[in-house]
């Protein structure tokens, strides 16, 4: 029921009990990507829109948000600033706008907004956050093995149960393509196809592969190759015959070996078929799946040249990214209750108690509780205490005329019904108190 | 020197020390406002354009960054979305789309980026974080209380030593007016000449106001009511002859009540002239300000019927709003040492010993600590202890070759130049130690 009060078609308005979720997973990695040398980045919600276009293809292009000139320009109907597409863009304007001030390498996380001009759809947004961190600066494995650790912490930290990390290399799949004798103009393609093997039948990629004009056993021995029961000592076989093949198996086993003692085992796994879509890596990749999930909910790889690319200095990188809403479904206790509003709910019995009650709320906040006074209309305890209850406060302090003339506060457990009298001196030492236990 | 990797004129980049310094300060509104039982809210960063059109007058209207229309509908030059202004009308619609799902009274705040298209100036900005909390739904002065109290808090746990919050009432003014006989359609005029007894001369005021059309008497009397030694005695006399001035007085009497045990005493003080520039208040209203701090560093005040002229239902609201930007810079220690970047930095004295390295760095994280393996391309020590310091590092951890065959690591003090060798067990243990103290 899209009204005129909905946000904006793609993007979300986000309530307390949604934001608390969200917060503790993001707190999660921020603590994690620190606690693994990343420092935090932060770059305007919008770039000039030179330094956006031109940088995703003319498709990205498309998908970005383009802000109107302002003043006598606007009626041009041109457009000088974009939204930001993506952190990677503003990651090169910074390497290359603040050099050698920043530290070598260069290992930062970027976590906020970025807005695409897709069509909306169930978990598609025009609006969502990334959470991405990076290395520039370092051809190290040991930066990769770092970024995939740093995920891989977050998402057992989260409670994530159950998930594996696939890793290849872009070298191992270029040495597959040698090995198996396709031509480099259909590689590409080729790789498109075997991405497929997670959702269709073997057969049917096998279809696909001589559609993209490879010959019937070639395209057989190369299925066969990804799908048999024993496909990693197969391919490992095949990747001997090609120096790349060769080079790419080795990032793999260095990657495998830095994490061995750091992951549970099974946990990171090669998987030579994985191709992780884009174009621009050049060489480790991995993407973490779960089980029920459509997609990976966290990925990332070597991306020795696009830094350059997007306008930036020469400069090897490596990273990842965690997708947000993909991973919150997954974290325990998802659905379950509202969050507290109120530790203490304070009444207001007659407006000339207003001061000793809000007295009494500052009494709590110093025992580091939240509480908030009866702001309604109504003198009645009965509406204040639907009040506290609906607040989900733990307790209400009732301060009504009796309890003025004995200078002492009501406080009742809104769980048990139960209420004892203190000393409004000792009010905030009791509710300390009460709060620990 | 503006070059092509700046960041859009009126926008900034922020590197992780000054993330830091941000980061700090708003994790002490949130505790802060949490503590007073508001709730947080995000909503999208763009709006639907008529949801944000004629909300601010035709200036504000011209402020507001547009967003072309997308797709076969770029070419026209129009827009549809608009970047947020404020976080007032965002509240005005959520109030309206989520109706009575919100508690009530809805007490929320909300922290994040806002757009306009100003004149980019010195600590005037394109892009800039507003901290609004806001009570939507009672007309209790408490409420208007707790947001003042709130924002007193922010600042006093901040450490800002030296501000005063000077409290007024639109009544108050009204009634003024009235007391000194001035015509309503002179009130706005004359309201916003008494606006500038804090920087002109007093007689340069009385000037403007008989400019204004005001008796040359009338203007002596008025304006030495406000700036006479005994101004509030003077001020309160007037009053009494004013119903609205008698009702505002009252107003400010029970919020200086409220406030009366809970701020130190001359933190809130009651500033007949101070009129809070924006038209649409109807109550209490306040601004914090600190020596050597040109405007306000908070304020705030009730507005019972704005949320309703921004599209929303009618319901009475308060609340206020601190400014990030102009609150950093009275931070104790502003400016001081970069933040540390590492806590352990590991080298890597031979590729082959690249895996029990990392292994040392996972086990200082186990510890808490902020810990990074050696990324470079040098096997020479020297070299990588440089990376060390430069990396703010309390302790690197060495781990060569006679180290890998004594199964121990050298932990060096990089304050002390000390160094112990630990055995690689009892790193993670001996870490923890010595980050306790």
């Amino acid at each position: 029921m899209p009204s005129q009060f909905d946000p904006p078609s793609g993007t979300r308005d986000f309530l307390a009990a949604e934001i608390e979720r969200r917060e503790h997973a993001l707190a999660v990695m921020r603590a994690v990507f620190g606690r693994y040398g990343f420092e935090p980045l932060e770059t305007p919600a919008f770039e000039r829109l030179d330094v956006l276009l031109g940088k995703y293809g003319d498709e990205g292009d498309k998908l970005i948000f383009k802000i109107l000139r302002r003043g006598e320009h606007e009626a041009s109907g041109e457009a000088d600033l974009g939204l930001r597409y993506d952190m990677t863009v503003p990651l090169a304007r910074i390497a290359a706008a603040y050099g050698s001030q920043l530290p070598s390498p260069y290992k930062r996380y970027a976590i906020g907004p970025v807005w695409r001009a897709d069509r909306p759809g169930k978990d598609r947004y025009r609006e969502f956050v990334q959470c991405d961190l990076d290395t520039l600066g370092s051809q190290s494995l040991i930066a990769d093995a770092e970024a995939l650790s740093a995920q891989h912490d977050v998402l057992a930290e989260l409670g994530i149960a159950d998930f594996t990390i696939q890793l290849n290399s872009r070298r191992v799949l270029a040495g597959l393509l040698e090995a198996f004798g396709i031509q480099p103009d259909q590689g590409a393609g080729v790789l498109t196809s075997l991405d497929k093997l997670d959702k269709l039948q073997a057969a049917d990629v096998v279809g696909e592969l001589i559609g993209r004009g490879l010959a019937a056993e070639q395209a057989g021995e190369l299925v066969t190759a990804l799908t048999a029961a024993d496909s990693v000592g197969r391919v490992r076989d095949a990747l001997a015959k090609s120096d790349e093949g060769t080079d790419g198996l080795a990032e793999v086993d260095t990657v495998l070996s830095l994490l061995a003692g750091q992951v549970p085992a099974g946990r990171v796994v090669f998987v030579p078929r994985m191709a992780r879509g884009l174009s621009y890596y050049t060489g480790p990749i991995w993407e973490a799946v779960a089980p029920g999930v459509a997609g990976s909910i966290a990925g990332g790889g070597r991306y020795d040249h696009l830094i350059q690319q997007l306008g930036g200095p020469e400069v090897p990188a490596t990273g990842g990214t965690l997708g947000l809403d993909r991973i919150l479904p997954l974290l325990p206790g998802e659905g379950a209750n509202e969050p507290v509003r109120l530790d203490v709910a304070v009444t207001v019995m007659r407006p000339d108690l207003a001061v000793p009650s809000f007295a009494l709320a500052a009494a709590a906040r110093r025992a580091n509780l939240r509480a908030s006074v009866y702001v309604g209309t109504s003198g009645k305890l009965g509406r204040q205490l639907k009040w506290a209850s609906d607040s989900g406060a733990r307790w209400a302090v009732i301060y009504g005329e009796q309890e003025h003339e004995a200078g002492v506060a009501t406080v009742r457990d809104m769980r048990s019904g139960e209420q004892v009298k203190v000393p409004v001196a000792e009010l905030e030492e009791f509710l300390a108190q009460a709060a620990r236990g």
